[in-house]
């Protein structure tokens, strides 16, 4: 019926109602990036010693919350206690952080290793797990990404976990900046972390 | 004697000790720079209607602890009860917030307003003043100045002195990232304060 199947669900749904969740939250293009995200994310995982199956389901949920709308994000940040610097940022930020909550109370997926890689794969963190590390880097890189310089970051993602944080942190911040764009702190944090070269 | 002189040194010293410390700290070219800073800042100062004079002492000394050896610097930042962080970076950092503690010491210069956009002057600040952003707009500026923009950023900082700190911390975060080096925190916080355009 799918092309994917998780065996471990991490949750009290089923492979096939996490996917139909999946699906009814998003248009038909983002649901073939997260398709994209959980193939990479099985691959980077056989070539870090991580858990395929595992990173695989959270790469395929991780933009679950992406295009949900903006008012019941604010909400959320409102009533749940989150820092409310985030009312200063988008749903480009949301996703990731915010998303989280909306994935444990709507997919019923509680396992912490992956709730934090959701939240960390927008904005990267100083800290980050390897499953942290691949989702990041596979929402980067999956085959669907098509801008200059994406063959350079699969070569070095592919090569290293690490030096992929690495580059795609520092092409992001490149890009955010030639543009303008405000940046989340994390996000500094995480490049002077990750990207830079002594 | 000199070509320049400074009515009001703000300091128990006359402009000529001032310029000979000056230039007894650092080399020919350093000076040049310091001399050009100087003239930039007087003329910022004039556009944007802040004490000409002033302005062209503060650019003069901006760089004054410039040169001065990493040793000094070290037993300074932990003598002296530094944030600790500074010893994870180096004199490009150091010889502003630093150097401003030389400054004082030194040149006997006090004055508040000019030691704080002495040590504003490399990282510059979520909070900057008049005087903050002429010199540390000066710097990227003075007449031998001559890197890939520098057109553009005299033309953005003579019509908006704001704008031309935005482009210049874009700027030099983009001349920073794209070589891998670590940036200071103050400066990311900057340029989400000054750089970014909704």
């Amino acid at each position: 019926m799918n092309e994917i199947n998780f065996v471990n669900t991490y949750s009290s749904l089923t492979s096939d109602e996490i996917i139909a969740k999946e699906k009814s939250n998003m248009d038909e293009k983002r649901f073939k990036h997260c398709i994209g995200v959980s193939q990479t994310s099985r691959k980077l995982a056989k070539l870090n010693n991580y858990d395929p199956d595992k990173a695989a389901l959270a790469g395929f949920i991780h933009d679950y919350a992406k295009q949900i709308a903006p008012e019941r994000f604010i909400k959320v940040i409102k009533e749940q206690n989150f820092d409310p610097n985030l009312l200063n940022y988008n749903r480009a930020i949301w996703h990731g952080i915010v998303g989280a909550y909306f994935i444990e109370k709507e997919l019923k997926i509680t396992d912490p290793e992956i709730l934090t890689a959701i939240r960390r794969h927008t904005t990267a963190d100083v800290e980050m797990t390897t499953l942290d590390k691949i989702v990041f880097v596979a929402d980067f890189i999956e085959p669907s990404r098509d801008f200059s310089g994406v063959e350079e970051a699969r070569k070095i993602a592919y090569a290293n976990l690490d030096d992929g944080v690495g580059f795609e942190l520092a092409h992001t911040l490149d890009f955010l900046i030639t543009n303008r764009k405000k940046i989340y702190p994390k996000t500094f944090a995480a490049y002077n972390k990750w990207s830079v070269k002594d």
